[in-house]
Order: C-alpha cells, then structure tokens, then sequence
C-alpha cells in the first residue's frame, strides 16, 4: 500500500457527527487484520461478520488481454511492442506522411495519458477505511464489467456471424467486381472492422471505469488536504482516460485505413480508388456504436436503479441521509456511477468520434471524387488531423489546471468550475487556432485557394454551437437561472405541480438547442456550398462537407469535454466515500462542492453530445446515401416523404424513438423495484442495521443490480438493433413485388431522419428535465421555501427521482442510439438493396 | 320553468348524509325567492349573500345573431327561411343532383336534431337546488365563451386581413389568370370561405356547450328515477350536437361549393375547371381550425386550471371530496367540463370533418383530372355523401338507445357501456353497408369497372382502423388490462415511480397505433393504386385517393363518436350537481356509473380522433402539395429530406410540437398556480366555508380562471400560427436568394410532416398516459392497495393530477394543431411561392 502523507494521518479518522459510539461507528467499516491504530475491541460475536466485507472480491480481475499480455516475458512484449510500431509506422508510410503525423501524435498522447495515470496512482489512498469501501465499489464495478461485457461480446460474435452471411451473399455489380473487392472481401473487411471497433469500444468503456475506480478513493483522500488536489487528482484521472479513448478512435481507424490502403493496393491502377477506401470502415463505426449502446444501456439501468432504490427505501421510508453506509444498497449506488457515467460515456465519446470521422471520411472522399481533386487525401483524413490537434490541446488544457504551491494548507476554496471553465477556454482559444491550421494544410486546393478558408468558418460555426449548446443546457438547468427556480416554486403546491412544471421546461427547452443546430446546419453547408469547389458540371458541391466539417470543429475539443465529464462520477463517488468513511465534515464541503460542479459538467457535456450527435446525424445520412448509390450503382440522392412507404417508415423511425425511451424508462423502475424489495428485507432480517450493529450485505444488493440491468438492457437494445434491419428488410420485399425499386433503402433512410429529430429532441427533453429537477431539488436543500424536510423538498425529490432514468438512463442511451442507427443503416445498407 | 313530475317530488331533498343541520345545507344553495317548500328560516346574517348567488348572471347572453333573429317577426324569418332554403335548392340543382341529396339529408338531420333537442328541453330540470347550481353552470360557461371567442374573433379579423393581403399581392402565372379567377376574386373567395369556416366553428362549439349546460341538470333530475332515462337524456343530448356539428360541416362546404360553383360559371368553356374547385374552400378549412385551436386551447386551460386547482387545496389541502360545494373552484370545475370538453370538442371534431372533407375533394378533383374521368362531380363529392349518410346511421345508433318501460321503477342498473357499444354496433354495421352503397353510387366509371370494389375495401381498412385504434386505447386506459394494473402497483413505492411507470406506459403505448396507422396507410394507398384507374401515360394515380377514401371510412361513423364523446362531460356535470345538491347515495350511483363510463368512452374517442387526425394528415400534405404546384404551376410532387434547409424544416416541426405541448402545460400550471391563491384566499377570509357557515365566491373564481385561461391560450396559439408562416417566408426568401425555386414551400412541407409525426406520437403519448393514470387512480379507489387516503392513493393522485393537462390541454390541442398547420398551410401557400 503506498504510504499515507502526514496530513491524512493528522485529521480526526471519526468525529462525533451522530449520537452512538465512535469506535462502533468507524469499526464497523475496517476489516480486523488491518493495521490500524484505533481499538477493534467491544465488537462482539459480529466481528466474525465484519471480515467478510473486503471479500467480496471473490476473485481478481483481469481482462483476458492483460492476463495474456502478462504471461509472457517482459522483453520478449518490448520487442513485439517495437515491431508492432514498426510495421504501422511502415504502413503508415507507405500510404501517406499525415498517417505517420497522426500516429505520432497518438502515440506521444498515449505516452502523456501513461503519465497521468502513474501520476494519479501515485497519490495515497488515505486510511485503511477510504480503501476499503474503494475496494468495494472497485470489485463491484469489475464484476458487473466482467458479465455484461460477456453478454455484450456473445451478442456482437452473433451479429459478426450475420454481417458475413449478408455481405456473402449479396448481390454485386461488376462496378464492383472490378474494384478488386469482391463477397468475400469486402466480407471479411466489413466483420473485421466491427469485431476492431467493438473491442477498441470495450477497452474504451474498461479504461474509463478502471481510472476512476481508483481515482475516486484518492480524490477522497486528498480532499482531506485540499480543494485544489483532489480537483486535479480528478481532472488527471479524467484526463487519462480522455486521452486513452480519443486517441483510439484516431489511432483505430488510422490503423484500418493504412492497412487496407497496403494490402488492398488502392490506387493502384485497376485497383480501389482511395475515395472509395473511408466506405470499408463503417464495419469499425458500427461496432463501436454497437458495444456503446448496450453499455449505455446496461450501465444506465444499473446506476439509476441503484440510485432511485437506495433512495425510495433509505430516503424516504427509513430517513436516512443519502450515502449512508447503513444502506445496503450505497456500494451499489456507487458502483452505478462508474459502470453508468465512466464505462458508458467512455463508450459513447469513442462511437461519436469513431463515427463522425468515418462519415467525414466518407463525404470527403466523395466530394474529392466529384471536383477531381487530384490529391484527395488531404480531404479524407482531415477528420484524423483535427482529432489529433484535439489530443494536443486538450492535453494542454488539462495541464493547465494546476496544484497551487500550499497544498498543506486548507486555505479558502476556489470555484473548481472557474477553474475547470479556465481550462476549457484555453482549449477553445487553441482549438480555433489550429482548426485554422489544419484547414490551411489539408484542404488548400489549386481549384480552390480560398475553400480551405471557408471551411475554417465552417470549424469556427461547430465550435460556437457547441458553446452555445453548453450555455443553453447551463441556463436550463443552473439553479442561478429562472427557470429552476421557478421549478422549485411549483413544487410549493405538492408533487403534481411539481412533475408539470418540469415536463413543461424540458419540452420547452428544446426550442433553442434547435434553433441553434438549425442555423448551424445551414450556415456550415452554404460556407461550404461558396467554397469554390465545383464539380465537372460547375455546379457547387462543398456543401455537405462544410456541415462534416461543423460537425469536427464542434468535437475539436472532445478530449477536453470529456474529461470534464469523466471528473463528474470521479467526484461524485469520492464524496460517496468520504461519506461512507464518516470524515469531518471539512472534507466532506469540499466533495460535496466538487460534485455539485461534477454535476454541472455532466449536464452540460450532454448538451454538447447531443449537440454533435444532431450536427453529425445530417453527415450520416448523406453518408447513408453515398454508400447505397455505391452499392446499387445508381444515383441515390433523394428521400422522398411524399411516398406513403417512405412516410410510414418515418412515422415507424419516430415511433422507435418513444417506445426506446419507454422500455429504458421502466427498465430503471422495475429494476429498482427488485432493488427496493431486497433492501427492505435486509431492513427486516438484520434490525441492527439501523443502529449500526449489524452490517448490510452490500455485494447481495450490487449482485441483484447487476443481474437485473443486464436482463432489462437486451430488450430496448435488441429493438434498436432489429427494427431498422427489420423494416428495412420488409419494405425491400414490399418494393420488389409492387416494382418500387431501392423502396427498403428509402424507408430506412426516412426512418433514420425522423428517428434522429425525433431523438435529438426527446433526448433533450430528458436531459434537461431530470437536470432541472435535480438541481430544483439541490436549490430547495441552500434552505429557500423550506429547505430539507419541508413539503416542497419532498415534491422535488419526486421531481429528481423522475428525472433520475430520464437524464441517466434514456436520455444518453438516446444519443448513442441515434449514432447507432446511423451506423446500423451505413453497415447493413447491403440487405436492404 | 317545466313542471317536474311526481318522482322528483316523492323523493327526499335531503339526507342526513353529513353531521350539520340539514336545512343549513339545503338551503346554502336555494335562493330565498324561490317557491320551495322548506323553511328558509334561520338563516340569519348571511341570507342575504345567499341571494347573490343565482344572481351571477349579471346579464341574460344570447348571441348576437339569435337576438338579431329574434328581433325579426316570425312570419317574416319563415318567408326568409324559405327563399333561403330555395335559394340553396336552386343552386344545389344547378350544381349536381347529388348536392341536392346532400342539401335534403342535411336538412332532414336538422329536424332530427331540433326534435332530440325537444325532447331533451321537455325533461324537468329537478328540484330548485338542481336548477340554481346549473345555472350557476350555464352562467359561467356562456360567459367564458362569449369572452373568449370575442377574443378569437378579433383575432380571426385581423388573420382574415391578413389572408387578403396575401391573396391581393401575390404574383399569379398566365394559367390562373386565364380560369378567370384573378387575384382579387380569389382573394374574397378565401377570405369569406375562412370567416365562413370560423363561423360555423364557433356556432359548432356553441351548440356543443349549448345542449350541454341544459342537459346536465335534466340528467342529474333523471338519475333520481332512473338509470336508464339518464343515460337516454345524455346521449340523445350528446346526439343533437352531434348532428348539428356534422351537419354543419358538410351543408356549409356544399353551400360554398354550390355557391362557388354557379357564380364562377364552372365547367363552362373558358371558365374554371370543377376539378380544381375544391382547391378555393381551403380557406373554410383554415378558418373552422383556427377557431377550433383556440376553442381547445382556452377551453383545454381553462377545464384542467380549474381542476387542478380545485383539487390540489379542496383535496389535497382541505381533506374535502370533489365536487363538494364548500370548494370556491367547484363551479369553475363544472363550468370547465362544459367550456372544455364540449365546446371545444364540438369544435375540434368540426374542424376535423371539414379539413378531411375539403382534403378528399381536393385529392378527388387531381385524380379525376389525371384519369381524364368524364363527370369528376363523383369523386369529388364523394366525402359528402359519404357524410350524409354518417347523419343517417348515427342516428339511427342515437335512437337505438331507447328507454325502458318501467323508468319509473329503480331497477337493476344496466352497464351503460354495454348499451353505448350496442349503439356503436349498429351504426358500424350501418356504415359498412351504406359506404359500400356510396362508393357504387358515385365512384363507379366505365374506365375501371370495378374501382369501386377497391375503394370499398379502402373504406372498410378504414372503418378497422378506427375500431383497433378504439380497442388499444382501450387496452392501455382501463384498468381491467395489465398496463394500467401495474401502474396502480407502481404507486406503492411512491410519488417518483408512479410518475416513471405513467410516463413509460404513455410512452410504450405509442407503438401499436403507428404500426395500425402505417398498415393502414400502405394498404388504402395499395389498394387506391390496384383499382384500375390510370393516367394518360397508364400509371396509376389513384393510391392517394385510396388513403382519402380510408380517412372517409374511419370518419364514417363520426356523429355517433361525437356523440359517445359529448356524452362524456354532460354525465360528469351531472355528477357534479347531484354532489353539490346533496343527493341520495342511488342517485351517485348512478352518475357516478355513468361518469364512469364518460371517462372511458371520451379516452376512446381521443384515440379515434388522434387515428383519424394521423390518417387525413398525409391526405393533407398531398392536398398541399397539389395546391402548390397549382399555384406555382410546375410539378410539386415530392419533398426531399436530404436538402439541409427541408431537413432543417422537419426539425423546426418536431421543435414546433415540443414548444407547443410545453406551454399548454404551462399554462394549466400558471393558471391552476391562481386558482390555488383564490381558494386559499377565500378559505382564510371566509372561515365559516369549511362549516357551510358562509358561502364561497364561486364566481370570482369563475371570472379568475377565465381570464387567466383567456390570457394563457394566446401564446401556445400564435406560436402554431405564427411558426409555419415565418418558416416558409424565411426560407422564400433564403431560396432567393442561394437561387433555389420553391424552398420556402418545399421547408414547409417537411415542417408539416414531421410536425405531423412527432404530433400523432406526442398526442398519443399525452391522451394515454393522462388517461391511464386516472384509471389507477380510479382502480386504487375501488379498494386494492390501500383503497382511497392510503399513501399508494396519494401517489396515484399525483399521477392523475400530472396526467390532466396532458390528456385534457396538451394532448386534445394537438390534435386540433395538427390539422391547423395543414390547413395554415394550404391558405398560406402563396407566401412561400
């Protein structure tokens, strides 16, 4: 264990913040063989009991790759580690310099995100107490990983079963077949794309919970130094696993392009041409897509089943404070926040950036290909450039937020969001600088010397809309702002009042996000439209790239966000802790300060997802469309809703998006209704729990969850997966008996575009509501209109109990579906044909 | 005042149901001028407050053209009834003989409503107490509505000055001007149709509250001989506004086309072709939902404000039951019942038959046209024949309802639902029959023999439709069926989950009506394209027509829905006066049971009115598309979602329908938030309330919700009239000037149909939720889970309170918006051009 610094070992370990012994208290969290200076006396025949707590780790674990990796010899991995770098680097080379740019950057982020890594787990533990319940929640995150990974990994071996058959069985046309890539081909491709982007998806998922089930417990303990420290702690934590997911999506698909460019001998003649090469990734979109809804799913059932079950029986029935360690149901709840905030986020920043570049790729190439760019690389892997500037100066951001000199010292508390939003507008102010860079370098075109400038524009428009999406989400739901506070005031007159008003702000706050996107869309295609970029004809065509190249501008900071995201669940479990561990009250006004601004930062680096997500959603149907007209060799450029099938498939496409939200919605509510049923046996069978003399059987709690999110997610998942194959499949067959050609290709890609507006708009009404509700209830706690306790405070913990699986659960699981639809449609464009 | 026969008489005026004197009780509701035959003694200070009470009437209301009619001598307003009926002949017969049959039902079906009219006002209005609360009813309602469409009337002079503006200056192509309709003629043409429209409108929803202000008390006075005499009055009540509204609507579009037909010298060499004569009764369209918009929206605010607020201090607050008459709110409920389901029901369902019927003309004169089909008067008047026989079945249904013999005699009482759906029985029978009939009648053409056949199975896909979207509704609102059992179950875990499990099932219940309503539109549209009828070219043109016959078919049992329908709130204030006059407990009974019944048959008719509004609205957009490339004169017939501005447009729909549904909301919240203020007003300043000591104030609260509802309706209404204005004249211009023709009507075209999309979800979501939570609330107060006043109840009042402005505001007001923006936009086509 690494040594505890003095300042830990000053501060009282108990003080008396309840009315019952303080060696009862503090012991009944310590495990007897720990080297511990207080007295284990006066427990009792229970202490047996006692010992069982720490076990809970039935056995460690290890990823298989690790264990793997681990078995072999240290030199014997250094040497494989260096002929691995070569041969990418090889490749790279042999198919263009940006590619050895672009893994270089990656590899120098991978080197810095090791740093922070070795930095954060440098920190101390704190006592033996903190450690412990880390320990817990650490074992039950890993479990619950472990199985729903499992279950998640079997799914995607299925669905890469199916994506072969169809991709081996499809017809093809001698456009095609001459291309070089045949069936069996662009079969074995498109699975192997998937199989990459599902694992890289898994890792990234596995990444951001493994940081943070460590980091937490060292926030916690530096919070009994300094405000300053455990925000930084955070912050780096986040940091590494920001690093580690943007610079795998970068370095995954760099990975897949160079290869493929080598072995498929593109652009060589009677080859590939490399226009057509970004096509053969969506395999690698999909399946990171794939794994991010399912872990969005499962992680956000969980966490807010948790949530909602210790807080309906401990809250509310039995009165006791939230993170009360007498709760069977805490280890539980804490868990809930790393496997849904830190995995499922993880998954999600990775399928949204994944995903965009793809489709960028694939725009760019198109429209190399149409205006007869000679060199078109420079348009194709502009999306890979702007990502690795992103790990750059977001890296530079996130070493912008330092430890200041007297950390010994408790000294005044600083806003940790001035400091956090410090951090961001550094990496907003070198986002816009090398944005314009990158433009000047890739997209500077003898045919057009002034496009690259316009779509500097197009990159400066991105980023304003994601400012603009932070600050309307920060309005919506800051209790600084009117409209919680009069949220709070409606829940004067009770519970029903209360529901109203927050339904009424989500819907309402729809409004502007849209307005926003609207004029963002529009703005991007026609900077990108009087580019100068004109095809054979004359007639313009950088429009849809201007709109890829918002979407990248708006991601240009991705590392950053989610970093701050990340720092969210971080904070939040250190105050779980330091609650659990029954610190003095000091250290606890600093985590509770730095989960409020967690809790800021969450929900606004939600806005900002949904943001892209309705930004890059235009660049995935046309994506869509390029692909379909590639694969049907004729011109497929427009969806028609004045045909009844195509209008059907919209009204089917916005109807997946309620009945989604649905089943995820009451996902949460029976799952916590198991919840609820378990911790009050508990309450029943070991009446000494509420005096502390017994002890909850935490793991019993964590277990139920884990099996019951992992039973709930398939059902809403297996809807999203089946019904675009499903109705894209029928309306093929429809078309082809009533002799309405390419109709399944249509129907799908109306039902993409409604279920994308309809998606982006419920996502946002559940975002902002449960934001809202949640911080209307953290208003009333300052003490206005009654404060803790009153009538109005329980109204608005019904309020925040509603908006729990709205903004945790269906919301965020509604962003990635929308990615996933995109992609689902992109890899199975073959069946519907 | 109507003598009342012996039964009222024998039975007591008062039981000690309660533990205060009785004389206090009964005569807290008697004016002392009364000829009554109890003591009005001791009474003592507060007689004379007691005299104010019938006294709310400040003065008799008649409107204005019944006071301008009852000026006139009789003889004379016979002469002129009869040169107005033979001037309307004289036209019909110049027109089509089939105008003439449609003028002859319409009449007949007049006189059928004048005599159920009779023989609703020949029943005894019951004991005095009865009379005085309902006219304390009928005083509010008629004075809200005299206000409240003073308000919409100014506003629809203002909108009808505007229409002519636009008419008067928009540019018109050599095509037009040669069919001799230049600018000016059109102009007044679309201008008159509209005050027309919104004319017929407003008498529609006046006739509908009307009846029912009248209606109720003779119900209450039934129920006290029997069951069946009740219901009797109810519907047939229910069953002359019925008649009046359809009536309404299909003599006033046949009046217009007749008129329109011989002054524009149709079909005449030179002139206007008949099949684009449809094209110039838009303006009716516009004008009946622009008033029913904000019939509903006032009325909507108004019902539910008073509810809530009702309810929220007299039940939650107080302890005191509904209805009780010591809630100062317990008026302004009742009055709501009548100014928001009636009237403003009556109005939307006007609204909905005339928008259908003007729709199908439009789409029957394209089709005719295309076919090249010699006498087209068939398919274009087909929706009002088929009409005219929904008068003739449905009252046929009305009059199948009879009274029993023995009415005298409180017999065992028949479940009123049973005999409801024997009614409903009869008259689908019937409509499948006469349908058949209409469509040999008038679609048969030498052409396509047997087109008929085909159009025959759209009606009956129709007339399926309409019963499955009953029996899903149904499914998901009664708590005989799981849904609604389990969301009784969730409100034992509280206030939070009961709002989880409502908002999931609203959600869920989504699912099955689309996949209807897509099968529906597919199979109509299949069935429409298979029938024979072919374009010059030999394709076949009649799919859209298939789906307006399909529209036809589920609308062709309209009467008696509306009838189910209006039956609704009359039963419910006749509940509200037996309550507040203190009846005996059979005689709740009986109300209570035919309340119940009301509640489920008006959830079932907002699932068909939601059915149909989601069937006619692609009807619409096909209409719309017509009249633009009419106006335009080049080809419209398709709306491409991937031009970014047509995406962006379905984004500002979906937007429109968020917005809207927030601030329908909202409004109930604001306004319940004063009705809560004034009852606890009168509670603190009258103690002697709670002790029927002192009598409350009812009609401040009347006049407070009114012009709190007044102020409230107008900014969810000028948003949905404003909204798709300002779209398309902002994209008009943006087409100008990025040199693209027809964006600003192709951007409208996508608003309104993702508008309609995401409308007919949000709608659905509302109507079903609101309603199932009030059947768990009702299916908790039959006993199970703790029975009324346990905390399972409380959760489940919350639920129902959340679920009345979703169900009553929000949810019906879509219905009506969606209709509106379809014919907003067919009348405002030239602005986009």
């Amino acid at each position: 264990m690494i040594e505890r610094p003095g300042t830990g070992g000053e501060l009282p370990l108990s003080g008396d913040f309840n009315s019952f012994p303080v060696a009862r208290r503090v012991n009944s969290f310590q495990a007897v063989a720990m080297d511990d200076d207080m007295e284990g006396g006066n427990l009792g025949p229970y202490q047996d009991r006692l010992r069982t707590f720490p076990n809970m780790r039935t056995k460690p674990y290890t990823p298989m790759i690790f264990r793997l990796l681990m078995r072999i010899n240290v030199r014997v991995l250094l040497v494989l580690l260096l002929v691995g770098l070569g041969a990418i680097f090889y490749i790279g080379a042999r198919t263009s310099p940006i590619i050895v740019f672009v893994f270089s950057i990656c590899i120098i982020s991978f080197l810095v995100s090791i740093y922070l890594y070795k930095w954060v787990l440098s920190k101390d533990e704190g006592p033996p107490e903190m450690a412990q319940i880390s320990d817990a929640i650490r074992d039950g995150a890993e479990g619950f990983f472990r199985t729903q990974y499992g279950t998640i990994s079997k799914m995607a071996v299925l669905l890469g079963l199916v994506i072969f058959s169809i991709y081996m069985f499809r017809s093809t046309n001698p456009h095609q077949e001459s291309s070089g890539v045949g069936r069996a081909t662009s079969a074995y491709i498109t699975v192997a794309a998937f199989f990459l982007g599902a694992l890289c998806s898994g890792i990234a998922g596995y990444v951001g919970m493994w940081v943070s089930v460590r980091a937490n417990v060292r926030v916690s303990s530096a919070a009994r130094r300094s405000a300053r420290e455990a925000l930084q702690i955070a912050v780096r934590a986040g940091g590494f696993s920001a690093l580690v997911v943007v610079g795998m999506a970068v370095v995954g698909i760099a990975i897949l392009y160079a290869t493929f460019y080598v072995l498929l001998e593109v652009d060589t003649p009677g080859a590939m041409k490399v226009t057509e090469l970004p096509l053969l990734l969506v395999g690698y979109g999909f399946g990171a897509s794939f794994v991010a809804l399912f872990a969005q799913l499962g992680g956000g059932i969980f966490t807010k089943a948790a949530d909602v079950g210790a807080d309906l029986v401990g809250k509310v029935e039995q009165g006791i404070p939230e993170d009360d360690p007498r709760n069977p149901a805490v280890i539980a709840d804490l868990v809930g926040d790393n496997v849904g905030d830190c995995a499922a986020r993880g998954a999600d920043l990775f399928e949204s950036i994944a995903a965009e570049i793809i489709s960028a790729m694939i725009l760019g190439g198109t429209m190399a290909k149409r205006c007869k760019i000679e060199d078109p690389s420079g348009f194709i892997l502009f999306p890979l450039v702007v990502h690795s500037f992103d790990l750059v100066i977001s890296s530079v951001g996130i070493f912008s937020i330092r430890n200041t000199r007297d950390s010994v010292v408790l000294g005044a508390i600083e806003d940790p969001m001035a400091i956090l939003q410090k951090g961001y507008s550094v990496t907003i102010v070198l986002a816009v600088l090398t944005f314009g860079l990158s433009t000047r370098w890739m997209l500077y075109t003898e045919e057009a010397p002034s496009a690259w400038m316009n779509f500097a524009l197009c990159g400066l428009v991105g980023i304003m809309t994601a400012y603009a999406f932070v600050l309307i989400t920060k309005y919506y739901t800051d209790y600084k702002h009117e409209p919680v506070r009069s949220l709070a005031l409606s829940s004067a007159t009770g519970h029903g009042t209360n529901i109203i008003a927050g339904v009424s702000l989500g819907l309402e706050s729809t409004a502007l996000p849209v307005l926003v996107i609207s004029v963002s869309i529009i703005s991007a295609y026609w900077l990108g439209q009087t580019s100068g970029l004109v095809d054979e004809s004359g007639s313009p065509t950088g429009g849809l790239f201007g709109t890829a190249v918002a979407t990248m501008g708006m991601l240009s900071t991705a590392a950053y966000v989610l970093t701050m995201d990340m720092f969210g669940p971080i904070a939040d479990n250190a105050g779980g802790i330091v609650e659990m561990s029954q610190q003095p009250e000091s250290v606890r006004e600093i985590t509770d300060l730095l989960d409020a601004v967690g809790n800021t930062t969450k929900a606004t680096t939600k806005g900002f997802a949904i943001g892209s997500a309705a930004l890059a959603s235009f660049l995935l149907f046309s994506a869509y469309m390029d692909e379909v007209a590639s694969f049907a060799n004729v011109p497929f450029n427009q969806v028609d809703i004045a045909i009844p099938e195509v209008f059907v498939g919209g009204l089917l496409g916005s109807m997946l998006i309620f009945l989604f939200s649905a089943w995820a919605c009451s996902a949460v509510g029976r799952t916590a209704q198991e919840v609820v049923n378990e911790v009050r046996r508990q309450f029943i069978e070991r009446p000494g729990i509420m005096d502390y003399k017994e002890k909850p059987d935490y793991s019993r709690c964590v277990s139920i969850v884990a099996s019951a999110s992992l039973r709930e997610m398939i059902k809403p998942g297996a809807l999203a997966i089946i019904s675009p194959i499903a109705v894209g499949f029928i309306f093929r067959v429809l078309g082809y008996y009533t002799g309405q050609p390419l109709l399944g290709a249509k129907v799908v890609c109306s039902m993409l575009m409604f279920a994308t507006v309809s998606g982006i708009l419920m996502a946002l009404f559940l975002n902002t509501s449960g934001g809202a509700w949640d911080n209307a209830k953290k208003y009333i706690e300052t003490g206005v209109l009654g404060g803790k306790g009153s009538e109005c405070h329980k109204a608005a913990v019904t309020g925040d109990t509603v908006g729990d699986p709205f903004k945790d659960t269906a919301g965020p699981s509604l962003h990635v579906l929308i990615k996933m639809l995109a992609t689902i449609t992109l890899v199975m464009a073959p069946i519907f044909l």
